[in-house]
Parts: C-alpha cells; structure tokens; sequence
C-alpha cells in the first residue's frame, strides 16, 4: 500500500461532460455545486417517487478488478434507475493479461462496447493508465492507495444536508476526523474537498504512528481552515458539528489503544463525556461491528445524529449525477423523460 | 444441515403487497389463489407471446450468498420480463461481512440501492435476519435447511395445472411423494402449501431413517388429509394422480435400497408395475441421471405425465407474480403496460 | 485439445431466423452477405448515434462455462443495444451438473428462462449437444478446439470494410495469414469462410509443425483459391493486401523461431522488409505485447492499416445482426424503432 505523497501528481481536467472522473483534484466549488445541484435533481427518482428514461440506450460497463460489492451496487443502480443498461465484470481473473495483454489493449477493446466505463483496480494510478487508452469517459471506482473520488463526493453531499437540516452552512462549520489518518484514503479525499469551502475547524484524533501526513495538513491550513490535533476522541469530538470516524486496520494498533474506550474508536460513551450526543456521525462503512474492533460501535445507532445510512444512500444520487454531468444531461432533460410508475415501493410494517 | 423440528418458529404476516416472503407459512387458501391468478395472467408474458413494461424503473437486488444458477436465472427473468431492471451479486465473498459487517448494515446499505431484493443464504433464519434490517421487501431464494417459499408454490403451481388439465381438482387428489422426506425442504413445504386444500391423499415412501419427521405427518392429518406411509415405490405411487420425487443424497443410504429397481427411485419399470405410466411425474430439479443414482431416471422424459420441466417454465411464472404482489400490481395495470412484439421467438426444427 | 480432423462432422442448416449459430458452415454467400446487411443497418446503432429498441422484451441467456471476458461483453453489450435484456452467468461451477445433472436437462431448464442463448464451453461439441435440448436459438460463442463462428464472421466483415475503404473488392484479394495454422481454430474458420468468395491468394507462414491441416488446405483449394506456404513472415507479407496474425502458444516453438525478428511474429521490420507498411493488419486478440512474446508487436500501432480494434469494434455490429437474424428482425423493423437520444457520447481531449 503506497501512502498518500508517493501517489501520482497527474494534473486532471475539471469535472464535466465528456470526462474521465478519475480524482477529487477536478473539483472546484462551482464544478462541485453543479453536481450537487444535479444530485439534489435526481434525489426522488433515486427514493422511488418516479421513474425516469433519460439515459435510455446509453451503456454503462461496470469493470471491478478487485471486488467491492457495494460500490459496484451503487454505480450500477445509479445507471439502471437513469433508465440505462450495465454490463458487470467481476473478479476480473485478468486471464487475457496474464497472458500478456497490456492494459491499452484491455481498455481500447472494452471501451467500445459501453458508452460510459465505471473502474475499480488494487493498484494506485492504474485508473487513469486505463483512461488513457479508453474511447469513453472512465470513472475512479477506487484504485487503491490513490482515489476513489465519488465517496469523497457523497461524503461532503451528506454533510451539507445533514448541516442543512440543521440549518448551518457549510462554511465555518467543525469536523471532527477519527481514526486512521495515514492510509486512509478517503479521509484524505474528503479533507481536499472539503477545503473548498471557508474556515473549517477540523479536529483530528488517531492512533499513534497514523496521524495525518504532512502535506495534506499544510495543504489544508494553506486554504484558511484551521487543523486541530487532540490527544484523544473525547477532546478531538467536544463541540464538533459532525464526527466522520473511519476504521483503523488492527494490525496497525498497539495495545493501549485498543483498551480505551471499551475497544471502540468512536461510541455513545465518548459522545457523552464530550456532550455532544446530537453530533452528526459520519462513516465511510463498512464498520467492524464485533466488540473491540476499534471502530464505530453500534451503540450509537440510535442516536439522532447518525448519518451512515444516508451516506450510502446518497451515494446513489451523486453516482446518478457524476453520470449525467459525463454524459452532458441536464436538469431540464431529467425533467422531460422522467413519469409516474405504476408500481408500489413501500415495506409494510 | 438442520431438521425441520429445530427451524425457528417465527411467525410471519400473510404475504401481499410490501410484504417479505420468507414462509410458505404466509399463505392461506386465499393469499394463494389471488397469487396464482396474477401468475395465470402474465403466462402470455412469460411465454413470449407479449411484452410488458409494468416494472419499468423498478429494481430487484439477486443476492445470491451461495450459488444457484437456476434459481438466480429465474428469479432475475422474471423480474426482467415485466419490464424492471436486475442487478446481480453472486459468490458474495462476504469480503465485508468477514471484516466484522453486521448483517444488519450490510441488508440496511444493499436495500438502498433496490426496490425488492431476492436473498439466498446457506443458514436457516439468516434471509428473515436480513429483511429485518432491510428497507425494501425481501423474498427468500432459499436460506439452507429453512424455506424455500417460491419452490413450493411452483409446484403447487403447476400441480394444479396439470390436474387440471386432465379435468380434476386438487381437493380429493392422491399424491405419493418419493425420496428424502427428513431432509427435504421442498418436500415438506409442499405437504404444507397442500394442506390447504381439502381431502388429500399422500402416499409416501422413503428410504430407512429418511421418513417425514412427526410433526410434518400430524401437522397433515390434523388438517383433515390422509397420509399413508408404503413399504416401496410400487405401492406408494398405485392409483397416484401425481407422484413427486426428490433426490436423496447418497451418503444417506443404505446398499439394499439403491439396488432395488435397478438403482432407481423412480423409472419407467416402476411405474409400468403399479400400473400408472400416465401419473403427472414431478421433481424439484435438479436431478442425477447417472446410473444408479437412485434418483427420477431419464427413461420416463418420453412419458405424457412428464412435468418436471413444466415445474421450471410455471417458476418463472410463479416468480413473476410473486413480484407483482409485493409491488403492489394488479392484473388491470399488467394488461395496460403489455404490448406485441416485433421479433419472433420460434425455434426452427 | 482436439485438431481439426478430428472435429465432430454434423451437418447444420443453414443460418437464419429461429435457427442455432453452431458453425460458419451454416453460410454460403448470400446467407452472409444478408448477415452483413443487417450489420451495416445497425452500425449507427452500435456507434451510439442513435437507440435502437427492437428487442424490447427479449432476453439473452448468456451462459459462459469457460470466462472470456471481452467475449461475454461483446454479445451482451449487442443485444442491450438493441433494447433487450441479459442474464448473466460465468464461471458456471457446474453444481448441478457435477450433481450428475444431463446437459439435456440443464439446457432444457435454462432455455425456459431466455429468448436466445449464448454459450461457451470448453469441450468441442458441447455447444451443439447443449443447443439439442434448447427450446429456444442457442449461439456457439466457442466451444474450446471446435468453433467460434462470430469470430470468423467479424474477422470477415472487418476485412470487407476495409478493402472496401481502399476501393478493393474482396474477390482476387491476397491475403497472408501468420502464426499457428494448426490449432488456430480461428484461421481454420476465417479460411471457410473467406473461400465462400473468388480467387483468393492465401500466403502462409508457421512455425515448424504447426502448419495448416491438409485437409484445410484441399478445401480452400477445392474452391479455386490459392494457398501458397512461405518460409518467412517477409515472404507471406509481401505484396499482401491484409496481414492476419494469430498467437501462437510458445510451449509450441522452438528457439530458432522466437530468435527471428527481434522475437515478433511480425513488427514494423519485418512489414518494412516486405515493402509492405500499409498493409491492412488483423489480429484475434488478445495479443501478447511482451517483449519477445513471439506475436504481433506494438510497434505497428501507429501504421495507417491496423484494423485490430476495427475487429472488436465491428464485433459489436455483427454480434447485433446476429440477434436480429436468429429471432426474424429486418432492417424496416429496426429503423421503426431507432430514435435520437438525450445524451451525449463524446469524450472530451
């Protein structure tokens, strides 16, 4: 695993039609608001409220290199409810380029067999060396140590409406960041994105010998936000707005750590002491549930503020907006193919 | 592989509209008459003879936890041919669950990407663990030793429709039932579906230590039916409307048993010395057709009774109407969204 | 793996609608000028300049015992272009066949599930013996040493556009066809096919042992075309309108070969050697772009007549005029229900 400042320094276009979405780098304010927009367009067509065709005919090829069951759910969903049609490949058994295919031939051959490619690879960089030979636009899926950009996308579409709801704007608002702030990447994408805005007060928590890297600190700070490391999750939790907790790899624990806070990372004791039940929690997911895993514990559940859900849910409606930004459909076009269904969506009780 | 006797004892709703379908214990004798009069109405649909697009925009998650192709192929033509969309996961390595996921956020996250997820699971009570958790309804593709709802309620299905065919009704008809009856989910979902008709006579024969469990055969007779228990296929399938064979798993049986009738369950010989070469012949599929297999011998594929393929092609039909119940479809908005075809589905001799 | 003399010799009727694709002997001409017709009429299609629905409703079986990723794609992302739907099946583990379940048995069950089949399987012959007990029009996708008739057909429908793009017609063409004449099942089929036109010059070259099959040689001989074997790669090229490069499995050659031209079976050298750079230049794929890999070198990427991805690309096309033919669409149908699209299809530079 490659940490963050031996990743790739590519400089991508912005986000937009006809686009690779391959980092969060491609993103300023009033790219990431088109999207959001777009996202907030699509939001009853991704709860069931309607049905929509626009993307009728268009084809998305779904490539995971390594598996990832819910995003690839979520991407194909995302297509499939824009009225399109998805061809999946999974646990790609690279058979033709063991046999020596180099990844041009791979990516030019199946490129034209979708009008859109969504890519998930274990190597960091070997997504955008797939874009590069591709006929169509490529969307970052997650290529290991590098980006997955649409996570850092829903994390920051959920906190603006879990903020919302609440009635506070995104700027001036205060995050707090546990767990493993080293590798991983999606803290450090969520961090970038984030630094779009005005004065965040970011408070940092995490184990020893996985604290932020330097430069994505100074990149932060550089941007006018204010970037707090605490010494525990009680002090780094104390008065946030939000708490985005992430996992941290056992293996990278020592004992101490662990026995803090009865073997969570983040739980319902630790928002009390800090008093501030009501935070919105955040949550890259999965979490390990087992106790002592040293992450999330679902003892928090059932407080007001838990936001995971949403995340995964919302994921679905910014992957449905990433795609039309691709494929240049706008809001009025959505609007024009989208009709009533006949079909009813509820559980009952 | 657990007994029928220790299989949890939860009660479900009766099965409609927004409902889970994880018991052929939700159905009384009206929930599945109205269930297999939807399924008469889409069998234009399923045989090719029309199109319909009443699921259009909706979306069915195939979850398939252990693999059966069959089962999966079914469930998803069924969705696919009244105009939804499908997406699959198949082998789930269960790369989050292993890493300490919850069921519960695992069926919380994947509910949010479909409008109705079919679960198969190798454990018993697992699939009603998971619609717990779910957001959306949940019909069980089969969960171990448990249930396999839509199994049986194809082969009451398509029993039904082959009685009559020959102008006899179900109540009052004489059934054998061959094979594993310990073990055998299908087998004892069937006699209670059954049950619910009036009159029925079962003849059974199984293999030594291999017999219907106790509570099986009261749970028959206290609903009024006969259950006769016979020394040998012969006798068992004399005087049968239907006979229906299920596989018996070989390291279950004994060496006497397989040489009877020529390592057979059930063969031409068989039926040729009871005297009813033309009982309907039913099986659950699929099955061994090596010899000696002790299994539903091919030599009756060229009987007029054959119907185990006609249980296969009533599943998808069963399917479609199991999907529309839950959506909450009737046979007025089917009729609406179904049109002709330009292609033409024939096979050429 | 099976050598061509020994292949299974049923005769199959030619191909149309409602009819299996098990072989390219179901064509004569006008039976493939019709199929590539019908691939002209959807080329716009396939190019995604416009929607086609014209199988609304249908659905495709895809059934691959053996992976072959690009493969599976290129079927499936045929018939989603024309408005149908797919299920997906790979890597099957035979469950039920390892059961001891026929293939009879298994195709019969699938066949109710679909309204056409494609599969692969690794046993030659198997395609056919599963397209015996199929309700429905099955598609060879390849079966191991025995056929894979879209190949063949894309292999010449690329190179018909092609020479026709010069003003060439394909009649009197020279054609020079390197690599393994012997197991190459693909150059078996492209030559039976390619003899179905007039005064053909087929020049070859192999290495040692791996020479076209007498048999082969009688046939396209037979026809009234020339073949004439080469000692060297230069020799064949020279003077050839196309160039078709097969991969030959380097467990069979020996040292002297691979030293030859720098390890490639041919390159921009050897090309240059022949006189012969603008050489209109095919290769089945995947390609092994390995130094020394003793195949078709990335170096000729860049020449005027690669035609390579023109071979994948058009499979989509043929694949498409296949489906249509097989369940007795026509090109008026087809235009009937094209339209325009929303969306756009471009990728930015």
């Amino acid at each position: 695993m490659m940490p963050f400042e031996s990743a790739p320094q590519t400089v991508f276009p912005l986000f937009g039609q006809g686009r690779h979405l391959l980092s969060v780098s491609q993103f300023d304010l009033p790219t990431m608001r088109r999207l959001f927009d777009l996202a907030d367009t699509v939001t009853p067509i991704a709860r069931r409220q309607a049905v929509c065709t626009v993307l009728d005919g268009a084809m998305l090829g779904s490539l995971f290199f390594e598996p990832s069951t819910r995003t690839r759910l979520s991407f194909e969903s995302a297509f499939l409810r824009l009225g399109g049609e998805v061809t999946t490949t999974t646990g790609f058994t690279f058979s033709s380029m063991a046999k020596g295919e180099s990844i041009h031939d791979t990516a030019r051959v199946v490129s034209g067999y979708s009008d859109v490619l969504v890519v998930r690879h274990p190597e960091a960089g070997s997504v955008a060396q797939f874009a590069a030979a591709s006929t169509v636009p490529v969307v970052n899926a997650g290529d290991g140590a590098g980006e997955h950009p649409s996570q850092a996308l829903l994390d920051v579409y959920t906190l603006e409406k879990e903020l919302g709801r609440r009635g506070r704007p995104v700027d001036g608002c205060h995050i707090a960041i546990l767990g493993d702030l080293k590798y991983g990447r999606t803290v450090h994408s969520l961090l970038k994105l984030m630094a779009l805005h005005e004065d965040i007060v970011f408070t940092l928590f995490s184990p020893p010998s996985l604290e932020l890297p330097p430069e994505i600190d100074a990149y932060v700070r550089q941007r006018g936000h204010r970037v707090l490391v605490q010494p525990s999750a009680v002090a780094a939790v104390a008065g946030a707005d939000a708490v985005y907790a992430t996992r941290v790899q056992r293996e990278r624990l020592t004992g101490e750590v662990t026995q803090a806070a009865g073997g969570d990372l983040l739980n319902r004791a630790i928002l009390a002491e800090a008093d501030n039940l009501d935070a919105i929690l955040m949550h890259p997911l999965p979490r390990d549930s087992r106790p002592d895993s040293f992450d999330l514990s679902p003892d928090v559940d059932d407080l007001p503020g838990l936001a995971i859900f949403d995340q995964t849910d919302n994921g679905l409606i910014v992957r449905m907006a990433i795609f039309l930004t691709v494929l240049g459909v706008d809001a009025e076009a959505v609007r024009l193919t989208t009709k009533q269904r006949p079909w009813k969506a509820s559980l009952q009780p």
